[in-house]
C-alpha cells in the first residue's frame, strides 16, 4: 500500500496524449463527498483559463468541491475565447469524473489549443484508474521539466482524531516569489470549514511558496489548492495545529520543488537577520536570490561576497552598509559591510561545493528576519530554456 | 589625428599593475579650464566610496571641476573606512593631475583594498601621458569584462559655433536599468552652466542609459559623468539642440553598451505602444527585457511568443490580456492576445538569428510608448559570471 493515502479521497494519473511521448499528462483527485476548499493562484495578469476559470468555481460554490483535474503538456494559456471553451468543457469532465464541482488546473507550453479530444478521453481513463493508492501517479501526471514526482506526507493528531496531509508539487521553471508559481495540491481528512482553510492556507504559503525562486519569472498558471474531506467544525487549537503541520508540508514540498529546479545543482538557504522590518527582510532576502550575479557565482562555486552586498543594496531598502555582516556555511566572511581579515576563500570555496548551505546575511538595523531558498543559474538552466519549444 | 578630439581636453589611459595582466587600467581626463559637470550615479544602497566621494565633490564645487580620474579591476566597493581613504588620496592625486577638483570612479571586482601605491604611480603616467588624441585609450583603460573600446562622437553647430562631443563607455555585465548601470564619460567644448547642464543629463539618460538591461543588477559603481568645457552662457535654443546631441551620443553609446554585454549575441529592441501610461510602457518594456524565460528563449532563437506575454502579465500593470499584439521582427505573432491563425514560426525563428531585431507589442489601452534594449542570458554569460574572482 501506497504511504501517499488519504481517507476519503481517490486518485489518478494517466497518459493522455497531451504529451507527444508515453509521460502521464492527466491526474484526477475524487473526494468521496463534498470537501472545503482553498486555493492560491498566481498573480500575473495574463493568467490562464483554467486559473481564471477554478477562481470562479471556489467563488460559486463558496470552496465546497468534489475534485481536481489536472493536465501538464499544454499550460492552455494566451488560448483566447477557444481556450476559455476548453477550460469549462474540462471543468464539467471533471464535474461528471468526480460527483460534483471540480477545480481544474493546466501546465505546459503556452499558447496552443489543448487537444480536447485527448482530454476527453484522459479524464473517462483517469476516472476508471481512480484508487486511494493513486498520488503518486497523480503526482507524476502533472510534471512538465521535473525531473521525479514530488509529494510529502503529514500525519498530526486533532483533538483525538488522527488526520493525513498527502501533498504533490511540480516545477520546475517559472519559480519565482510573490505566488505559488506551481501546481500544488494538498489533501487532507481533516475537517475545517471553507473560510478557516482559506485563512491556513494563505499564513502557510507565505514562509513557504512565496520563499522561493529559480529564476524570478512567475508564471501564468500557477495554483496551489488544498481540500480538506473531513466532517465537522474543528476547534481552534486543532485549526492551529493544522496550520503548523501544513506549513511543515509546504515547506518540505518547497525544498523538493527548488532542489529539482531547472538546471539546479545547489540549493541556498538565504537567511536574513537585523531587518528594520519583515518588509526589509523579505525584499534583501527575494533580492538576492534573484541575483543572476549571485546565482552565477553559486553556479560556479566563487565567494564573491560582493555581489551578495552589491544585492543587498538593490533591495530597495534603507540600511547602512557599513553595519553589515555575511557568513557562508557558517564562515564568517563578511563584518561591517567589508571582508574580516583572514577570512578564508578555500574554507568558503569548500562549502559552496555541498548541494544545500547556508548564506547568513545581518543587516545590524533591527530584530527582523527573513528566509527565502535560492539556487544557481547554470549552463542547464540556458540549456533547458533556450530550446523549450523547439 | 584622432576622430575623438574635443577642444579644450586632454586624456590618457596607462598601465597602472591594478590588472594583473599588462591591460590599461588607469584613465585621466583634463580641462584646460574649469568645467560644468554633471552626473548620475547608482542607486544602490551600497554604493561604492569613489560614488559617495563623486557625489560630495560635486556637491562641493556646485558642479565645477577640472577632470576625471578612473580606474578599473578594482571597484572599491564594500571596502570599509580603508576604501573612503583610498577613494580621497586618489582624488588628491586626481586634482593634482587636473589642476582642480577631479571627479573619481573605479570599476572591476568588489572588495578588495585598491593598491593605492599602484594608483599613485598610475596617475604619475597618466598626467605626463595626457594628450588631445588620448580618448580611445582613456576609453580603453576603463574597461572590465568588455571586448573592446567604446567610443562616439556628435558634431554640432550652437548659434554660429561647432561644438563636439565624444563620450566612452564600458559595461559589460551589471548593466540594469534604474541607473546608468556603467562608467560613461562625455566631453564637450559647448558652454553650458553646471544646473542647465544637469537637467540636460537627467533627460539624456531616462530614454537611452534607464533604458538598457543586460541582468537586472544594478552594480555598486555606476557613474554617468559629463564635462562641458566652453566660456559663456547658452541661449535656451542651443541647450535644445545640446540635448538632443547628448540623448543621440548617449543612445549609440547604450546600443555598442548592450551589444558588447556579457556573452550578448543578440541586442533586441522592446516596442511597447498603446499602454495607458508611459510609466505602464516603461514597466513593461523592462519586465520583457529583464525575464530570464525571454532571454533564454532570444538566445535559443526559439519563437515562444508565450514568455513574452507572460512577462506582460508580470509587469505589475492593469491590462486586458485579450487586447495585446505582438511582432516580432515586423513578423505578427498574436493577435488579441493569443496566436495569429496562420502565423509563420520559421520566418519568425528567421528572423531570431538576426543580432538585432525588434519585438513590438502593442497593449491596446492606450497611447503611451516605451523602448527599451534586451539580450540574450546565453550559456557564455554563465561562464563569465561563475568564474569571475577565482
Amino acid at each position: 500500500m501506497s504511504n501517499f493515502v488519504c481517507p476519503g479521497f481517490r486518485f489518478a494519473g494517466v497518459h493522455a496524449g497531451i504529451k507527444a511521448d508515453h509521460a502521464l499528462d492527466l491526474g484526477l483527485i475524487a473526494a468521496d463527498g463534498t470537501a472545503s476548499a482553498a486555493a492560491v493562484f498566481t498573480r500575473n495578469r495574463v493568467a490562464a483559463a483554467p486559473v481564471t476559470l477554478s477562481r470562479a468555481i471556489l467563488a460559486r460554490t463558496r470552496g465546497r468541491v468534489r475534485g481536481v483535474v489536472v493536465n501538464s503538456g499544454n499550460a492552455n494559456a494566451c488560448t483566447g475565447p477557444q481556450g476559455v471553451d476548453d477550460a469549462r468543457r474540462m471543468a464539467a469532465l471533471g464535474r461528471d469524473a468526480c460527483g460534483g464541482h471540480a477545480l481544474v488546473a493546466s501546465t505546459g507550453v503556452i499558447g496552443r489549443p489543448l487537444a480536447m479530444d485527448r482530454v476527453e478521453r484522459g479524464i473517462a481513463a483517469a476516472r476508471a484508474a481512480l484508487a486511494p493508492d493513486g498520488f503518486v501517479r497523480f503526482a507524476e501526471a502533472i510534471m512538465t521539466t521535473d525531473k521525479r514526482p514530488k509529494v510529502a506526507a503529514r500525519d498530526v493528531t486533532l483533538g483525538r482524531r488522527a488526520v493525513r496531509l498527502v501533498g504533490a508539487t511540480k516545477g520546475a521553471g517559472m519559480i519565482a516569489p510573490d505566488m505559488a508559481t506551481t501546481l500544488t495540491f494538498v489533501v487532507t481528512d481533516a475537517a475545517v470549514a471553507p473560510a478557516a482553510l482559506r485563512s491556513l492556507v494563505a499564513a502557510a504559503v507565505e514562509p513557504t511558496y512565496n520563499a522561493i525562486a529559480v529564476d524570478g519569472d512567475t508564471s501564468t498558471n500557477d495554483t496551489l489548492a488544498v481540500l480538506a474531506g473531513g466532517v465537522g467544525p474543528a476547534a481552534p487549537r486543532d485549526l492551529r495545529t493544522l496550520g503548523a503541520a501544513l506549513t511543515d508540508l509546504l515547506d518540505e514540498l518547497a525544498h523538493l520543488l527548488i532542489a529539482d529546479g531547472e538546471g539546479v545543482h545547489h540549493v541556498v538557504t538565504i537567511e536574513v537577520r537585523g531587518a528594520r522590518t519583515l518588509r526589509d527582510a523579505r525584499l534583501v532576502a527575494r533580492r538576492i536570490a534573484v541575483s543572476p550575479l549571485v546565482k552565477t557565482a553559486i553556479s560556479g562555486g566563487d565567494p564573491n561576497w560582493g555581489r551578495v552586498l552589491c544585492a543587498v543594496g538593490n533591495a530597495g531598502v534603507d540600511l547602512e552598509p557599513d553595519r553589515i555582516a555575511l557568513a557562508i556555511g557558517g564562515v564568517p566572511v563578511v563584518a561591517r559591510g567589508t571582508a574580516i581579515d583572514g577570512w578564508d576563500p578555500a574554507a568558503v570555496a569548500a562549502v559552496m561545493k555541498r548541494p544545500a548551505y547556508t548564506m547568513a546575511i545581518d543587516l545590524g538595523a533591527g530584530r527582523a528576519t527573513a528566509r527565502h531558498l535560492a539556487c544557481d543559474l547554470s549552463h542547464d538552466y540556458v540549456t533547458i530554456n533556450a530550446d523549450y519549444t523547439t
